[in-house]
């Protein structure tokens, strides 16, 4: 163990006492910090959930025809294949521009308070309108969606489906509240939510360890609730400041939202459902390796050097973590019509 | 109806004809010349076809870290919820680059004689090699891509079910069969092939008007056989050269590939299947509507100006052809590891 290490008792002596009789404890402490997944879609705000906005919100997630070069759609950077997001730094958008913060997965992202990196967003809806938007992402204009939308008899009549009170279905407005009603859907419980949920085998000793030192070490102080994170707001680097690799100067976080100056560096805590299979790391995505963004975690954050053995156990835990994607049909979407705005790739500069 | 009509009966009349009775020898000399999808994935040569192998090229085709950049995967110019294709006059690649010729669909491929515009590959396999490697594509290589596909011990695995007899079972080979296999499993069956199996009402009257039409004018000479076309080459403008731009004169076809005087602006006659729902039109790309590909065709081809009504005849029998997508589950890919080789978007120069 690291001459700094938080705990004064030995992983082994851990791990020998880590049996049936010893989990309970560790359960009761884990539920006042974590809450398990539901087992149901969770009822969203102002968006009553129906399977006609499911459906139609599917297919809206991944139809590349939301972007003005009919490229990218909504799965391209947040693809259900690969966690919910697209292994990539920071995303590469229209023009080959490359984005200017890590996308983060959409799996679980309704239960975050709020959405994006800085929380600049409410809910899901609102974040929807805001990639298609993007220059550097689809570089679309709410009115070419909704035209290229009406252009396509199947989709007016879905919208009138999801839609059914609405004078005028097909809006951005309920483009958004569908995806964000498709997205509620994208759950995915993991063994840790079957160990909360009592199942004692469903996490390995070396598991329950980093459970235990994730809890005593601090980490859950901000990453906490059902997501492990996506909360609230805390500066990043409150102990030691990480590399500027990490933490480039140039993006101040929550602060480019409030203006506060308390907001410089103040990033949402990241939620860690799946965080296993969702590197890179941070907002700057310049981290690969889980052990090296936990290492980091400890150090910036917390003032804590582990040991290999303890950054080893937190790691093992985070697994516990990646859930089971929900089953995926794939959308067949309506065809263009004469119609239907024409894709466009150039770059207004 | 035109002065140049090819038809001396009125489509008035046809109409009044083309009931049950008359229905069995249009369907007669429609057999002549087409056949029906058939009912099981038809086998393919040198590549025994396995649930296992089938699997794996779901996974490969669908996996965008095929590419060097992370960004496209064969389902991002072959996307499977847009008709196969992407809906672009040529598709967009590494770098935003733009390819030169317009992505044609992967729905019923495998039933080409040849692939790409030029039939430049005899098979599924050698294609799925091309554009994994143009460098204005997904500009990767064989050796990245078993380096990444080695580096995730679930695609090991995947790759030693699906060929059990390879003593080096991740190869660059054996991932295009694993991709071949998956795609000869894409096939549509349309109300085309409902009719030609016996089913009257599967056709309205004036898409059995366009099926005559499609026949005695001369189409289906070039465009028989199961997929209305890929079978053959024939010169694009053989009677009357097409608009530049629908056929522009850096664009030699077939003759990049045979260095054969008589090849040049020979390409593989376009096969029909899902036509309607692949918009833009032509190895160019730069034809929108059906109806104007159609004229163009008649014209170019065959020397026939069509009138209205027979190319809105044609049109809907074209529209017959646009089949049912077998439903396709979306794959949760293996996540990287520290061995996986990077994204990377830079182009060479």
């Amino acid at each position: 163990m690291s001459p700094k290490s938080l705990f004064s008792f030995s992983l082994t002596a851990l791990s020998c006492t880590a049996g049936l009789a010893a989990a309970n404890p560790l359960r009761e402490q884990a539920l006042e910090l974590f809450q398990p997944l539901p087992s149901t879609v969770p009822a969203v705000k102002d968006n009553p959930i129906t399977p006609e906005k499911i459906d139609l919100g599917k297919a809206l997630f991944f139809d590349p025809r939301m972007s003005a070069s009919g490229v990218f759609s909504c799965n391209s950077c947040h693809n259900l294949a690969t966690g919910g997001d697209d292994n990539l730094e920071t995303s590469i958008g229209h023009g080959w521009q490359k984005g200017p913060r890590n996308a983060p997965t959409v799996l679980n992202a309704v239960f975050n308070a709020a959405q994006f990196w800085d929380g600049r967003a409410p809910d899901l809806a609102e974040q929807a309108k805001g990639p298609v938007q993007a220059g550097v992402e689809m570089a679309n204009t709410p009115g070419q969606v909704v035209a290229t939308l009406n252009s396509m008899p199947e989709y007016v009549a879905w919208f009138q489906a999801a839609f059914p009170d609405q004078p005028d279905p097909v809006s951005f407005d309920s483009f958004a509240k569908a995806i964000e009603a498709y997205e509620a859907t994208l759950i995915t419980p993991a063994p840790f939510d079957a160990w909360l949920n009592g199942d004692d085998a469903a996490l390995s000793g070396e598991q329950k360890q980093g459970l235990s030192l994730f809890i005593d070490a601090g980490c859950a102080s901000c990453h906490g609730g059902v997501n492990l994170g996506g909360q609230d707001y805390y500066p990043f680097g409150l102990v030691e400041t990480p590399d500027a690799e990490v933490l480039p100067s140039g993006d101040k976080g929550r602060f480019a939202v409030t203006a506060t100056e308390d907001d410089e560096y103040v990033f949402r805590a990241a939620p860690l459902r799946n965080i296993a299979v969702t590197a890179p790391y941070f907002h700057s995505g310049k981290v690969w390796e889980l052990e090296a963004a936990v290492s980091i975690m400890a150090s910036s954050q917390l003032g804590a050097d582990l040991s290999e053995e303890e950054t080893a156990a937190i790691t093992a835990f985070l697994h516990s973590l990646t859930g089971e994607v929900p089953q995926v049909v794939y959308p067949v979407l309506p065809a263009e019509t004469s119609g239907t705005p024409r894709p466009d790739g150039a770059v207004q500069r």
